[in-house]
């Protein structure tokens, strides 16, 4: 691969996403190379063009990956697969691709048996994001210290897998952790899914408009990512099902060991765990 | 009720909160004015003391509340009325007297019952705190724009209400309801309480310290308030169990109903429950 400074990178899908990569990449692209975005809505792509975030837009998907080096697919983790599907001979010999779904098991799966030989594809999932969806929220979508997931091929090739993370601390993540797709699916299964749900049934459960009324931060603070991008996070939830399923029943098994110790009036178990639950969360940094 | 400028306003507990209000009332007491406190804890007056958040300190109440026009309880719930129960002899006549725990019912049902005739009690709960506990992180504790409940009892004058809200504003709270009490604890029990057992149930139930590498925000957020002062959250989850073990339920109930929808693969009908999630969370501002 030659130096990222000179490559043309392709951005497939806008969005939240898509957007704040393309404007971190503005930062690390030189003169001689350039950031190219492929979307279905023409105002996104023409906006983003005014604003100097990307060099041209594409409506449609094959002029722009004609002359890409690199390609991050900013699509719905359904999307991504249709996507590689239907449009794998479009790709220039060598190109390296990536895409930012938040699950692993099914694309790594597909690309493993169906990528072509001549080109690299390297799963990945930045841990950032918004409660707010579409490329006018980019800007506020930030990468600064954040975590980034690989769940890397057998075949992947090693330089491209060093150039890629290159590009990732450049765009300002602070920390890269390699895993199987597996754990990554069973351990985002908690620390993202589990959570949105939690904050939707939060908010499910209680209808009182006036509720904030009460509120000192905690319930703020818990109920922030219950603004969700419905469609998206429905995929998610039921990509992901048997993991998340196992997941929401281990909660609630703690959820009912504490509720018993509440029911049951008894005070020095109940303080006791919870002195557990500081500890552990401190730990865990 | 002369000048809160001129006022000797007592403190009792001078932890997060007590230190907080003592910081936030320094801005508002003028040089006729004092600010003392009582705790157990003679560093922790003395360092409030050469800090000047406080005029002066007392291990013992008595010498204390004797010089006092407005006192803050900044005390555990229990405690608050043990503390009512042995010192009530000791306030003068005309002490406006507020608390700060963080349920009602107990306290507004004992003081209607058992206050002197020629004291005022004004029950009251700041919607502020931290994860962290101690007067050494008072400091950091802001009550900026944030909500302050009252629940005054029936004998309240309302000049001493009237008194108590406006220093309340002064020190920076944005919103002040006034209700009962057992709308106060029912409302308490959801947005404090529970989102403190959600927080707890999810660390309880994950043994992997380095989960963190897989945190993209939203564990971080729900995870905050796990690190609780567990005797003082015990205790709240005791003392309001019925309301709280009925929030638990709920919550529950929406639980159980998302897991149904995620586990039957019913993806309509569980976007459509996300869109009305995102609805109801955006509506309650």
């Amino acid at each position: 691969m030659k130096p990222i400074e000179t490559c043309t990178v392709g951005i497939v899908g806008l969005g939240l996403m898509g957007g704040a990569i393309a404007r971190a990449l503005g930062s690390i692209i030189g003169e001689r190379g350039r950031i190219v975005a492929h979307d279905l809505d023409g105002d996104t792509l023409a906006r983003a063009q005014a604003e100097g975030v990307i060099d041209e837009g594409f409506t449609a998907p094959k002029p722009m990956l004609d002359r890409c080096d690199l390609v991050f697919l900013c699509i719905n983790p359904a999307t991504v697969l249709r996507f590689m599907e239907t449009w794998m001979a479009a790709f220039p010999p060598g190109t390296l691709i990536t895409d930012i779904a938040g699950i692993k098991g099914n694309i790594v799966g597909a690309m493993e048996r169906t990528l072509r030989d001549d080109l690299d594809f390297i799963p990945g999932h930045p841990m950032a994001g918004s409660e707010k969806s579409g490329f006018v929220h980019a800007k506020h979508c930030s990468f600064h210290e954040k975590n980034y997931i690989l769940t890397p091929l057998k075949r992947n090739k090693p330089e491209n897998l060093d150039f890629l993370k290159n590009v990732i601390y450049r765009m300002g993540f602070g920390r890269i952790t390699e895993t199987t797709p597996g754990e990554h699916d069973r351990k985002i299964a908690f620390t993202s899914q589990l959570c949105h749900v939690i904050a939707a049934a939060l908010i499910d459960c209680e209808a009182d408009r006036e509720i904030t009324r009460f509120g000192g931060g905690s319930f703020e603070d818990l109920t922030r990512i219950a603004m969700l991008n419905a469609p998206m996070w429905a995929e998610l939830f039921l990509e992901n099902r048997e993991e998340l399923v196992q997941r929401i029943e281990q909660f609630e098994g703690s959820l009912d060991a504490l509720k018993g110790l509440i029911t049951g009036g008894r005070g020095e178990e109940l303080e006791e765990r919870l002195r557990l639950v500081r500890e552990r969360r401190a730990a865990m940094g």
